[in-house]
């Protein structure tokens, strides 16, 4: 009998199916929209009919579901209990229990940000190793670690909320957390175009940058490899304070690689010397070799790690 | 049959022993001479003869031995393997394997700081978690990390290299490790007394602190329980700083508890509502319940984590 394994990532404006192998290859991906009506209570449902549906049309009848992975975008506590997903309009809320109940197949739930970085374990950039923090730089700063195989969870599902890692002791603008100096405040493509902003005003360096809707992490990064002075200068100053602050996290768990995703990634090269370059300035001698690399699976990274926890 | 577990911590001038019953109960402990002489290579040796008479002498005849934890103050790779231990003598070397061969019992082998992290959570303040971080304030700063109850050794045998963590760009003089604006700098017994100094010669507030021998972490406590302003001062800027240090480990690993121990600790209540304060202003909100508590193993948290290795 044929074993398959369903991953699903739930985003604020569509959920990502994936129909996997038992052995973690990828058979089929499709998307559904997320219905956020009614606080989202119709979600989980329409999980489990889009699942119903593909295990009638596209595998054998004679076959077993080892269990759906389920990726959401709040923190998670024992793999399976949602505290609060304000995207999806939920409180407070058993995910796995409801999706078990409607489904009959055993359910794991984890934090976006956290199976993104077990997926890039499973199919991407970090395969082969057992050990990864990844930094997912987009609107915010999302984080994931994964140790022994393991995604890190925490105590309160706060586990690699590397974003809000205070990096500045000077700043005067809050957070969305509501703290003041995060990273997040810097390092996100949000962070790096308020950046410019403020360097663009004060025009201590030759710019073309100018602050209006062109604006943008991406141009910044164009404008960056177009040698560009203000666009290097800020550029050099992102990737310091994020090559300083993977040196603090590696003092921590010491990970084997440090994966940089998210819309900023797309940069490339320049980001990843650039951090690169400092990391090997700030980070303690014995772990100084650490790899970084740029994430590899993309928008898919999410179905890869919802079915790696099932794979686990 | 009775089984037992011997938990042996290796310091630079004491060996610490303990013999434990299977469920982690001290029935005895000792200390032998740590014997440096010809780059202690006798080490090992004389571990199996203590532990060899211990046998012979304090257990019956027909016992089991579970297995021998051993911590030693330098990194350590696969529970096995030391890179290198310059306070013994030891370059790089199989201390597992060598101590199996002479005693015929399975050897875990774990970084001092990382078992006495351990040793807090088996029998200490860490008692009934399973996720801990710790800080050893000494000569230096060490730490500890156990998540899930194993220690994260790193990929490097640099997890929990706490005291190696970044904090100020702006120091000049170096770091034993050769960098520059380690916490260990600040936050070591060797480093507060290094900032009460370099006050001392500023003047900028009252105080009956002189640079002289009486000037210790210890003495520069007491004289802040006694309000001298300086020291006050000294004492709240060592704690902001421990406490925003603990705000960030927090973002990474989010445990359910951070231990104070090492030398410094002793200085009780005022370091330990110091860094709480701090931290409740830093952490991210999620985490911000985290207890923070002072370690009550003292000098005993080695050979109970040691133990706690085979006790897993």
């Amino acid at each position: 009998m044929n074993k398959y394994i369903f991953g699903v990532d739930i985003g604020g404006t569509t959920v990502k199916c994936g129909l996997f192998t038992e052995s973690g290859e990828l058979i089929e991906k499709w998307e559904i929209p997320t219905n956020r009506s009614d606080n989202g209570s119709h979600i989980l449902s329409e999980i489990a009919e889009t699942i119903s549906e593909k295990r009638k049309t596209d595998i054998g009848e004679n076959h077993d579901i080892i269990g759906i992975g389920v990726g959401v975008p709040g923190p998670v506590q024992g793999s399976r209990l949602v505290k609060k997903c304000v995207n999806l309009g939920w409180g407070e809320k058993d995910v796995a229990k409801e999706l078990e109940e409607l489904t009959g197949i055993p359910v794991k739930v984890g934090n976006d940000a956290n199976i993104a970085a077990l997926g890039e374990m499973v199919n991407g950039c970090g395969r082969g190793c057992r050990n990864l923090a990844m930094l997912t730089l987009g609107t915010g700063v999302g984080g994931g670690i994964v140790l022994n195989g393991q995604i890190i969870e925490g105590a309160d599902g706060a586990g690699g909320e590397i974003g809000h890692i205070h990096v500045n002791d000077t700043e005067t603008e809050s957070c969305g957390c509501g703290n003041k100096g995060c990273l997040e405040q810097y390092a996100s493509a949000t962070g790096l175009v308020r950046m410019a902003r403020k360097a663009i005003m004060e025009a201590a360096l030759e710019t073309s940058l100018k602050d209006d809707d062109t604006l943008s992490a991406a141009y910044i990064f164009a404008k960056a490899y177009e040698k560009d002075a203000l666009a290097s200068e800020l550029v050099e100053e992102y990737g310091k304070l994020l090559g300083k602050t993977i040196a603090q996290i590696a003092c921590v768990i010491n990970p084997e690689v440090f994966v940089i995703g998210g819309g900023v990634s797309k940069a490339g090269d320049l980001l990843l010397t650039t951090i690169q370059k400092y990391f090997r300035v700030y980070s303690f001698h014995a772990s100084r070799q650490t790899e970084i690399k740029l994430a590899t699976l993309g928008n898919d990274a999410g179905i890869y790690g919802a079915m790696g926890m099932i794979l686990n």
